[in-house]
């Protein structure tokens, strides 16, 4: 468990989050980002990394990936810092009218402005519905994303799912885990054909086992995971021993904790102002996704802007006695932090 | 004269306005732009292309100029029409809703909805103070601006001003015009110092006259300009025989018409709502530096935004029965028009 002490705690780090980082950066105001996801980008990097996008301003046309690309370039002058594969869960408005944060696993963010843009909410992975999953949840051998393939070196690991990330993991722990199984309920994988075909030959030479039309029913164990239940179609279940089972069924995005902070909601979305996109809560604002009011478009470029109001009052909230002058970046440069 | 017709008329050809042209587009609307000044680009071209911008979002930095090429690349597949070099002077609201403006050439558009973006006014130019400058103005040899150096062929031709475009013109005039004289107040210039060079070299060549530290003081002629004074510092003025008088000092932005048309202002910018960034005239947006609102930043990525949302609603406005539904570009990319 750590403590970061910063200005602004930023929640999400997806296109607007990361741009409210230079925004705020452009003041002096130093931020520090949280994500659950392992990566920075929010939907550009999880969902389609590799489309154009052709409705950035400058931009003819731009891969998501390489728009997070510039974006990371943009705000390194200001040297944010970063907490990834973290949920927020609580927050809690201090006495002297600043926040405290705590994720998922136990962070704690000291911040004088909290930031939401969280997009459509933190994304969460699908879990199978097998009974007693939740028991091993939180470190017992079951994991829904793979944060450091490090952590499974000479270990026994259980991989289920069909997609790319299903298809990329088991590619990479062949070679890292002690004994590798991937359970596909189908025997058609939908991610890259070249993954798919890599992944046959890799079960072939024996660097893994590939057990197609399966699926994992069962999980057991005392206290700690020992070993899942198999069925494969038509046939008889079974049981293999495992150090670990990761169901890799996609992410949902979910509101999730946000939505007992006590701020003002209307159709899952935080409810703003358009002055300076604050919220209920004084020092809290929302940007992006997240947000809601008269007008709004969920676009990029919408959030960006948002951005840049909300920079403004959160030096206001900040510093109530500096008087705030609109300097252009192009006669005054960026300044370093 | 010429009449134009389109959907909606974007008065303006700065970043926003021109990015306005891409939103409506993106809807199937089409365009005509009309600027006061010779090229695209607002203040973007007219006070600093060379320069770097930091804070569009994406570009670490970008040229001022770039930006605007990448913007109008970014429209190319919409082919937005314009009328360059002409001032939008007046607009009607017809009866059956549809609008009619008239720029200072005469050149008429009909549109359904109008779109001012136009900046921090029209960019005017800065006279010198001569009693009777006005009775050579609009063709009878008194010009503030060259939009076609030819017409000035085998014509006698002063030019004052000691900036980059007096140099940059006449260079550029020295090869055209019978007879070239470039007065200056000053003894250096404040352009280029490759141009002030060139300059200094084509006099000395006897390409034309180079007449420093003097100003040109009276205009003569009888209908149409035949000659000026000029007082060299500590010096009897003298007269000079030229056929055109072209002061260069620069461009000052003047609100100008738009004044006039029954728009709601507030310190010289118009008052927009932050639904649509309409005005208070049905029909009519005003986006970009031009409009003002609660929270207003004059910066470019701002008007971006507005202008998104001035497109939606713009639709609505044109098509009251159709219903709009947002679709992402990456998914659905860009129509061709
Ligand atoms: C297929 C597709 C195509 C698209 N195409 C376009 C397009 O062409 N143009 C366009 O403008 N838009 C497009 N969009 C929409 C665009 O992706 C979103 O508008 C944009 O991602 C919003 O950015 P954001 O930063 O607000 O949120 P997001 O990108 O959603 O990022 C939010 C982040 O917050 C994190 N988060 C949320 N809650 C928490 C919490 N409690 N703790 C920690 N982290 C949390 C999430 O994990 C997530 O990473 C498209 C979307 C999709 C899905
Ligand atoms: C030196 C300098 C540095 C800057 N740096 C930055 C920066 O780093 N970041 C940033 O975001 N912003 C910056 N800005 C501000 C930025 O340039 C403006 O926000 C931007 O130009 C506004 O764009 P616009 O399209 O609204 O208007 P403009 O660029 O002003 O364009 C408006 C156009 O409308 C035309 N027009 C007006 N009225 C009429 C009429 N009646 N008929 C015909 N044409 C008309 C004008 O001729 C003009 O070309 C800077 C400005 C300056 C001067």
């Amino acid at each position: 468990m750590s403590t970061v002490t910063t200005d602004i705690c930023i929640i999400g780090a997806g296109p607007v989050g990361l741009f409210a980082v230079f925004e705020a950066g452009l003041l002096k105001m130093k931020c520090h980002v949280v994500d659950a996801l392992p990566q920075v980008g929010g939907q550009l990097s999880e969902i389609y990394p590799k489309k154009p996008i052709y409705d950035i301003p400058g931009f003819p046309s731009i891969l998501a990936g390489d728009l997070i690309k510039n974006q990371m370039e943009q705000i390194a002058p200001f040297h944010p810092t970063f907490t990834l594969g973290e949920r927020v869960e609580d927050l809690e408005k201090l006495e002297d009218g600043s926040f405290r944060l705590v994720t998922s696993e136990g962070t704690e963010i000291l911040c004088k402005v909290v930031v939401i843009a969280g997009g459509l909410g933190s994304f969460e992975p699908r879990k199978p519905a097998i009974d007693n999953l939740a028991n091993f949840e939180g470190g017992k051998g079951v994991n829904y994303m793979i944060l450091d393939p490090e952590f499974y070196r000479d270990k026994r690991v259980v991989l289920a799912g069909g997609g790319d990330s299903a298809l990329d993991w088991a590619i990479f722990l062949a070679d890292v885990a002690k004994e590798l199984t991937l359970v596909h309920r189908g025997t058609t994988f939908r991610g890259a054909p070249e993954s798919a075909e890599r992944v046959a030959s890799l079960a072939e030479e024996g660097h893994m086992r590939l057990l197609l039309k399966s699926n994992v029913t069962e999980v057991h164990g005392n206290g700690k995971l020992d070993a899942v239940t198999l069925v494969p179609d038509g046939a008889e279940p079974y049981q293999i021993e495992t150090d670990y089972f990761i169901p890799l069924f996609g992410l949902v995005p979910k509101l999730g904790p946000l939505e007992n902070w006590g701020l003002e909601l209307e159709k899952s979305a935080i409810v703003v102002n358009t002055v300076d996109y604050s919220t209920n809560i004084p020092g809290i604002y929302a940007i992006g996704d997240i947000n809601t009011y008269p007008g709004k478009l969920k676009l990029i470029l919408c959030g960006y802007h948002e951005a840049a109001l909300m920079a403004q009052s959160a030096y206001s909230f900040i510093y109530p006695d500096k008087k705030f002058v609109l300097k252009y970046t192009t006669v005054n440069g960026v300044p370093t932090m």
